[in-house]
């Protein structure tokens, strides 16, 4: 396992300097009592995390920023938090620093003329999907979470999800970002401007820098019109290769706007949870849509019918009812609350080129077996990102080391095929230990270059990502 | 004027160091003559530039870092260099440096599995083009010199084009690239996979670095399904403004593919030039074409020729025919060797949010009247970027001062109106002076100390950007 972030700074934070914070941010802002913080020390990652300081709750910029230049005077590590959805750990608490919450930086605005969202960073995904429909626009990217998850998060991460095999990720939609940096300065990058290109791209490199460059305190995000409702089509297969390879198929030929997958385990226990009626006996199920305009839609899912049939689809069912297609993305987005009740987990992001998909599959499967530890995989099949869930017993020592193991083989094998280990998750700290086997040496002193020009004392959530 | 390239550095290079570097490349692909220099030292923005002690001209990687290792061991600068058709003077050639030019660097390979490009900086746009065709697929970025310019010189600048309304820019395209640092290391940075999110988003940083940070020697882009074959439509307005007005209006509502946009004295110089029967007498023309599949095309089309027709256009003609259309856009596309005939250029690249549209245009007249400079207008309306061209007499020194008063003038105005001073081109060496104006000190020191981080010997494109 990577060092818990507890293990990453020990501070000591005097009384003094405790109300010199009280007096820059405003004491009203600042939680200081432990039982209040537990709520701001882990995210849905559960890794170990410490006792923090002080958590500020800022409601404006003016305070981050404050709260920064107290840290920078003080050597005090800053962990940025957003909602603490976050799957990977990047925003565990350290033991004696400083969180820093957005979670009351919730305001979207919308400019219907220049079609943008203008966010603050605790807003949660799904208001501003909701700010943008009002006005016939939409904001593409869309985690599984994305009832819970916050804009700043997204920034954070480089959030992906469902819509990214059509529609891209969260750095395709930034057009502009407010950021406090390591010193406490507030910068604005970009604007409502598609197309900019003076100076060096800071806007794209503060996404997904997972709070150890700045902490994003506002968002320009690029609105799209409307697409029209999709058409749903949910196909069983056999086996886990025979609808991997539908998937490669498929996406050599048709641009769906989602190829969800998940493999008989997790549908099995879904099934579990939500009893709507899964079949339990398939060895992996596609959840696809398609939302190309009028005929163009019927058209191409009737393809990917024809697509499915001709691997061995044992059922094939489509519906041009929006309800009734949201109902199985339900299920795919009830794995993860599904899986969490069955024991403590550990969360694949791996992703590979398309094609090597049903390799990839596979492998996980066999380490399964190897390490004999129960990994369901659900994926975002159509971009070649996957979650393998790593489910073990907390009580088990062995059973928690045979998961550890697992997890590291699982990160191996996708670097092996030409992927990643993390496709929309972020490093945080549950894979840090991995970074440098993806990226090489050369690549992690640029990164660690960049990082010390821009937070030299390294106080920005210090422990994640690198 | 910003100072010239010529004044940025004075190096002198020994007989003995220009020995070594034959020995590190290969005596063959170095050009030492400076008659045969000739071809390297400028861009087509025509800016002043020095004559290189020797141009490199690379056929693979190794020898793009071994020519990057001599310069740094010597402190020699070097320009790295595509097809030259820059408009900003980035490859603009520095005395006694080292122009490396990747223009021998062509190859260009598709892989269809995981809709990937795989092209070397050399390669031109269009070449990218025509080998994704030939598998059906698509790469949209379209700079309107996509015919003469290298893929290279797109990343460098993060080129956009025609497309970009609807499709994005160079960036969102680019998944990998080979770089080689100022050191002379080369690293392979993101690869065939949409999603991946460790580490920093470096592989952004890269694109529209403008040759400062290090040279690229492969490009992986992203390929989409080609799109179906577009509808065109013509219109033509009284007054800029109501034109402008209208690519507003469209922009609210509807997605179109492609919306250009030529004022009265841009089509009156392209009729010049080509004689194809453009309306002397219009004020303004929009050119707008939408490819959303099946019937919804002609839907939009119906819908955009109503708003124009709403606005008071005095003619609007819509074709189906793909070859028709590409007629008006060859229109588009002459502007540029049309006004070249004319004299000197200084040609500007600003851009605003869409709703500043008509006021940006406003103004750049109103700044032809008072500096008393011909500047016609072409743009890419539908997202913002515009290209006033100032054609003087360069053999007038007044009105050369009149043109420079007037570049300022247009820079300044684009950034009082929330713009930017380059959407697509990059900043170069002629828009150097005014970057700070748009970015503020605290960004610029960020630029500033990025640039320092990866070349800490100021050795890349010195006098480029920043």
């Amino acid at each position: 396992m990577p060092p818990a972030a507890a293990s990453v700074a020990r501070v000591s934070v005097t009384d003094a300097q405790i109300a010199e914070l009280l007096e820059a941010v405003g004491a009203e802002d600042v939680v200081l009592a432990e039982p209040a913080m537990e709520a701001y020390r882990f995210d849905w990652a559960r890794t170990p995390a410490g006792m923090p300081r002080a958590v500020v709750r800022a409601r404006r910029a003016e305070q981050v920023q404050a709260a920064v230049r107290w840290a920078a005077r003080h050597g005090i590590p800053v962990v940025p938090r957003g909602a603490g959805s976050g799957l990977a750990g990047g925003s565990a608490a350290i033991d004696g620093g400083l969180t820093i919450s957005l979670d009351r930086m919730t305001e979207v605005r919308i400019d219907a003329a220049t079609r943008t969202a203008i966010a603050e960073p605790g807003a949660l995904n799904v208001d501003v999907k909701k700010a943008a429909a009002a006005h016939g626009l939409s904001y593409p990217p869309d985690p599984s979470s994305f009832e819970i998850c916050s804009i700043g998060g997204n920034v954070a991460t480089n959030a992906g999800g469902l819509c990214c095999v059509k529609y891209g990720v969260t750095s395709d939609y930034v057009l502009g970002l407010d950021v406090v940096l390591a010193d406490g300065r507030l910068i604005t990058l970009g604007g409502q401007r598609v197309k900019d290109v003076a100076g060096l791209s800071l806007t794209k490199l503060f996404v997904g820098s997972e709070g150890t460059l700045g902490i994003v305190t506002r968002v320009v995000l690029r609105l799209v019109p409307a697409p029209p409702p999709p058409a749903t089509l949910v196909a069983l297969f056999p086996t886990v290769r025979a609808a991997a390879e539908t998937v490669v198929t498929i996406g050599g030929e048709l641009r769906p706007s989602l190829v969800e997958f998940m493999d008989g385990r997790a549908i099995n226990i879904t099934e579990d949870f939500l009893g709507m009626g899964l079949d339990r006996e398939a060895g992996a199920m596609l959840v696809i849509q398609c939302d190309a305009p009028g005929p163009a839609r019927g058209a191409e899912i009737a393809r990917v019918e024809a697509l499915c049939e001709a691997a061995g689809a044992t059922e094939v069912y489509a519906t041009d009812d929006s309800e009734e297609g949201e109902a199985f993305l339900v299920a795919r987005r009830s794995f993860f609350p599904a899986t969490e009740r069955l024991g403590a987990l550990l969360i694949e992001d791996v992703g590979v080129p398309v094609p090597r998909l049903p390799e990839l599959l596979d492998g996980v499967a066999d380490i399964a077996r190897r390490h004999d530890t129960d990994i369901p995989v659900v994926a975002h099949a159509g971009d070649g990102n996957t979650h393998p869930n790593l489910i073990y017993d907390p009580k088990d020592p062995a059973a928690r080391e045979r998961a550890e193991a697992a997890f590291a083989d699982i990160m191996a094998l996708a670097i092996s095929l030409g992927g990643t280990i993390t496709g929309e998750h972020g490093v945080g700290r549950t894979k840090r230990a991995a970074l440098p086997d993806q990226l090489g040496s050369d690549v992690m002193s640029l990164n660690v270059a960049i990082k010390h020009a821009l937070d030299p004392q390294g106080l920005l959530n210090p422990g994640a990502a690198f």
